[in-house]
């Protein structure tokens, strides 16, 4: 008989961690003691919907219909969780206060969770709720912010509507993982997927605006309804500008006058190149510019602001 | 201020597990301490591939196959992990061994990782390998393997290659999941999900073969390159029988004289009944079961059996 190696009582991971502090199983936790067993259908078959919302100056932005938009994807997928939508919100207004972070990131989860047996049928399975803040992070960085990103627009089509509902928030990203690389490979920033019709779609974790004599447009079907999209459309009515959501082809968006993206992770970013060539000037154009400070500017009114008591 | 909970220093788990060992980050352990962080982007962005090979009887079955297919995954997803063949095969025979178990299921993944910022470019994470061996479990139950499963075919669209390569194994189940309950809701066992020209495609965890006068066919795009499928194919040409990866109409189907479906999980497991009707006679097919008894004769041949070391 040989000699097998040694059991460890506890998993040691010497791995570092962003700050921040998350909640499940009825604990609080420092973000590094969050885990989740391997044995999850969360993890072993992206069997999850999840959402992001965003903590700017002190308080939580539009929360409720990052909520609501959470709610409707636990119901798609047949998933439940013991927690009412009064406690949800207690639990991230106590996750945000403990990380102490004025401006962050707040991700609330639903997975399928896991079954004693390891049984392959979903019903069998106890959901699971995690929720976590970590500091405020964007697609864009600084530099990309007053400069604009430069935008390849690949050939990966986003996973279609007929096989994953693009409105059920999800973690189906290896579409835009592989676009990502894409991008990466002809020197661009981020990349756009394109829907099976080869009109342009979303990108990693955003959606994608184009600006053409004074219309704004952005993509109908194959797209998540982001909470920033929908934001966009509500400045833009302020604003007193038209704002469609449409197909957008591959050529309009080449030839646009300006491109903008947007997510919950940074807002409205503007993108100045596609491929090899500049959009217009080549600048971040002056009604992105507009949108851009009326969305920061939505920050500071009470109508969209739940304070956070630290 | 207000009084802020109490953070906790570790995490408890009040959930039950199946037995099992688990390997991560230098460590053995037992399955239920195999906890990954909730940052790791295997988790938050599906962004990973894996594969499961099984023990039989005390041996691993066809390893080598399934540790090629994983480190062709690998490559296609830019993922590297610091360990070779050898010290894989290593980690794997020692899981096993540690459990115990004579029959398991030996599931072994990379994911992308994670990154000490929360990074979003995938190039900044730092891969991570895991490995966990479990008992043998299968797709279908004994009564199922004994009777026949009732197997429905849904209008879900099998995740397009044009999307995500399915040849790379991964973890986009949604639209399997989906084709569960759809399968629960007739009253059936399983579903199996069409492709975008609405032929047959593969269902949750499993490859499908269909034989029509005495010839076996298995879809050949938009599907897994299933070890056991081209074990069949393997078996087939043994047999002198013909065996092709071709369309399969969902017509030709229902139509066939016999079905059966194949996973690692399983093996070879019969088809009975399709939507409101039963497959020919209703029972396992004769070629159906000189193809079972051949597949499990194999396990006991030299040429793929890889023993455990106890």
């Amino acid at each position: 008989m040989r000699i097998l190696p040694k059991l460890s009582s506890r998993h040691t991971d010497h791995r570092n961690y962003p700050p921040g502090i998350a909640y499940m199983d009825g604990q609080y936790l420092p973000i590094h003691e969050a885990k989740l067993s391997v044995l999850d259908y969360g993890f072993l078959h992206s069997d999850a919907t999840y959402d992001v919302a965003h903590v700017w100056g002190g308080a939580f932005f539009k929360l409720g219909d990052h909520l609501d938009r959470f709610s409707r994807g636990m119901d798609a997928l047949h998933m439940s969780i013991p927690y009412t939508k009064a406690q949800i919100i207690e639990i991230l207004h106590n996750c945000v206060a403990l990380s102490k972070l004025k401006n962050a990131y707040v991700e609330f989860i639903c997975t399928r969770g896991t079954s004693p047996n390891f049984s392959r049928d979903p019903r069998d399975a106890e959901n699971r709720f995690i929720a976590f803040a970590i500091p405020f992070g964007s697609v864009a960085s600084k530099e990309q912010l007053e400069c604009g990103l430069h935008l390849a627009i690949t050939d990966v089509v986003r996973i279609p509507p007929s096989s994953v509902d693009p409105t059920v928030k999800n973690y189906h990203w290896l579409d835009m993982v592989k676009g990502l690389y894409a991008a990466y490979e002809r020197g661009a920033d981020t990349a756009t997927l394109i829907d099976l019709n080869g009109n342009v779609s979303e990108g990693p974790g955003f959606n994608i605006f184009s600006i053409t004599n004074g219309v704004v447009s952005t993509p109908d079907v194959s797209v998540l309804l982001g909470i920033t999209r929908q934001t966009i459309f509500d400045i833009c009515e302020e604003l007193e500008v038209r704002c469609h959501a449409q197909d957008i082809t591959v050529d309009k968006l080449k030839t646009a006058d300006e491109v903008f993206i947007t997510s919950t992770a940074g807002g409205v970013m503007p993108v100045t190149r596609i491929d090899e060539r500049p959009i217009a000037s080549g600048n971040i154009g002056p009604l992105s510019k507009r949108i851009m400070h009326a969305y920061w500017q939505l920050h500071n009114e009470g109508k969209h602001r739940d304070p956070v008591e630290y």
